[in-house]
């Protein structure tokens, strides 16, 4: 039986948010992964030269097992806007898993599908989580019922490894992760606050301190919307 | 002043070997990525269902200062391809770094650009760097003089700081680890042959026995045809 497994893609995605997991859920037997827009014309990632071409419209998209968001500073104009909200929150009603990658668990909570579920999302956005009833929870990879959210960009391969070992079984998700060489040798112990030097945090915080300010200011937006209508 | 890197891509890539490496290289102050293929219509990767457009044919490319080249099954037909290994064989004559990540190795020895140097490439693919007098070493990431070579798929992470640290100061390769959350926490000990399981490793082993047998004979025809020619 084909595994459909939605991955949505929009302007400004964090391509290594989709292209991580992507490189591992294409590879369980049987898997269909589709890559999801409103349309199907190239999509711009953040900050990267490339294009990404979908490969079918939101509205195409069959019931999908696996729903999955990943994140990016163009997760912002997403936080209210209704086509891609809806489409989270009805293939959320009845796909099997309901996971994102870093600030994609901003959209799934905009949508209405983090309710009173721990969840993850890139550190620097944690604090925004419960503003749509989410428990934060300080792991790389979260595990709440069907709720499956990663940490932050990287986090999306050991993320998806989890999601593997979930839907297909860990002997699968090993031979994955011997395919492809996951055998981590990061240079530097850098990869979090509670690792990094002092400075380098206070670099990253200082780059993305207006941008967690547009992301708070867009979900009081969404908020005040509802309450309004 | 500009840094100009240079990111090979092809039809039937792996496209974490390009994408992994990508988010990190783009991050760095002064960095233009150029994804350069023979033209700008989107190139399909292997197995995944998206296309990547590139962002100039290789005629169009400057002269760079990081010469990069992804893997992935697609790199069969390419290792007797005139016009790509010309491509390579000229840019790193000059390149500051002669870089690839997977069996993106094995096209930098077939452009004569690895005779004598150390090198990596994917755990399964390593026996066929001594056919371009290159010397395999069984690290995560391989720096040689102004070779830099990265293994298998994700090692492409670890290989684009190490990149990073080369060129921009390991200042800068922190804070792109942070911002990237690249702390890894693998679920299993499966990345490598060394340590995982037997029947893992034999699983992988037979899927890619008939792919390195190609690579291997498609070698020895480009060798012929130098021979010859």
């Amino acid at each position: 039986m084909t595994l459909h497994v939605g991955m949505l893609v929009f302007p400004r995605l964090t391509q290594l948010d989709l292209t991580g997991p992507l490189e591992v859920l294409h590879r369980v037997p049987d898997a269909q992964v589709h890559v999801l827009w409103k349309d199907t014309s190239p999509v711009q990632p953040d900050g990267v030269p490339i294009g990404i071409v979908p490969t079918g419209a939101l509205s195409s998209a069959p019931r999908l097992d696996v729903l999955f968001v990943p994140g990016g500073f163009g997760h912002v104009p997403l936080l209210t806007d209704d086509e891609v909200l809806s489409f989270l929150a009805d293939q959320g009603k009845t796909a099997r898993y309901v996971t994102s990658v870093c600030t994609g668990a901003l959209l799934v909570g905009a949508a209405g599908l983090l309710e009173g579920y721990e969840a993850t999302t890139h550190w620097a956005y944690m604090d925004l989580l419960p503003m749509f009833g989410a428990r934060p929870a300080r792991r790389r990879v979260v595990i709440d019922r069907n709720r499956i959210t990663g940490g932050g960009v990287t986090a999306g391969i050991d993320f998806a490894l989890r999601v593997v070992a979930e839907i297909a079984g860990e002997p699968v998700a090993k031979a994955i992760q011997l395919g492809i060489e996951y055998d981590p040798e990061p240079p530097f112990r850098s990869g979090h606050p509670d690792v990094a030097d002092a400075d380098a945090v206070e670099r990253v915080k200082r780059r993305l301190a207006d941008r967690i300010a547009e992301s708070r200011a867009q979900i009081e937006r969404g908020r005040a919307r509802r309450r309004g209508g």
